[in-house]
């Protein structure tokens, strides 16, 4: 379940006045269709977890900091770790049914970029309390 | 010509770990189609300008810092100015054949994020240089 999660690299363009750096094009592997985009930043040592979907399908783009996130099949008691951001700049794309939640580990505040395959809609989100679910985010 | 730039405001949540920004959904006024994301870093002081599109429809999201948009009406010699970023959170809608620069406007450096209805192409983008286009940018 959790090897259905895909890591994809992307190219930062180094250009005199500012960079330019890619993010997720329609033609991309593992692009299924636009719902919406939108970012959530998350500040020093801040943890956001948990969270599931039903439908959504995910792509996480790291363009500010550095982001830890945590997937976890619940069913077989699993983790996967994945870090993205300006070191490892890449794009994550999440099926739906995981579970996950992500760490900022960067010393200042990270930028989170969402591109969802469907709007949000509280009727196909379940969350849980950080602790609900065991993991040790100390370790990062 | 210049009023089909639309400008539409965004929610920015104020959360405890970090802020939720709303940028762009499907069922949003202006809305085409998807066809890419990316994001373009202007630093401090510096102007990207001037580009067009034939066929990309674009919308700018500025969630890092201020920037100056600057768009030209070549026909009529007209200008229109928009600002936006953190301290005026919105979306510009920008249909094609409009030529368009920006300036970072904000102390440090700017994320522009752009939302465009194709992918890019070289063949459907028009340049010029800063100088071909008589603006005024000192006055920003």
């Amino acid at each position: 379940m959790l090897d259905q999660i895909k890591l994809h690299n992307l190219k930062n363009i180094k250009l005199q006045n500012g960079n330019v750096m890619h993010a997720l094009k329609k033609s991309d592997n593992d692009f299924i269709k636009f719902g919406e985009i939108y970012f959530s930043w998350i500040k020093k040592n801040k943890i956001k977890a948990w969270k599931y979907h039903l439908k959504m399908n995910i792509n996480f783009i790291v363009p500010v900091g550095e982001v830890l996130f945590v997937f976890h099949d619940y069913k077989n008691n699993r983790f996967r770790e994945i870090v993205i951001g300006t070191k490892n700049y890449a794009r994550v794309f999440v099926p739906p049914k995981i579970w996950f939640g992500f760490k900022n580990i960067s010393p200042s505040d990270s930028l989170v970029v969402n591109v969802a395959s469907i709007e949000h809609n509280d009727n196909e989100v379940r969350t849980k309390n950080i602790e609900d679910i065991n993991f040790d985010w100390k370790n990062f």
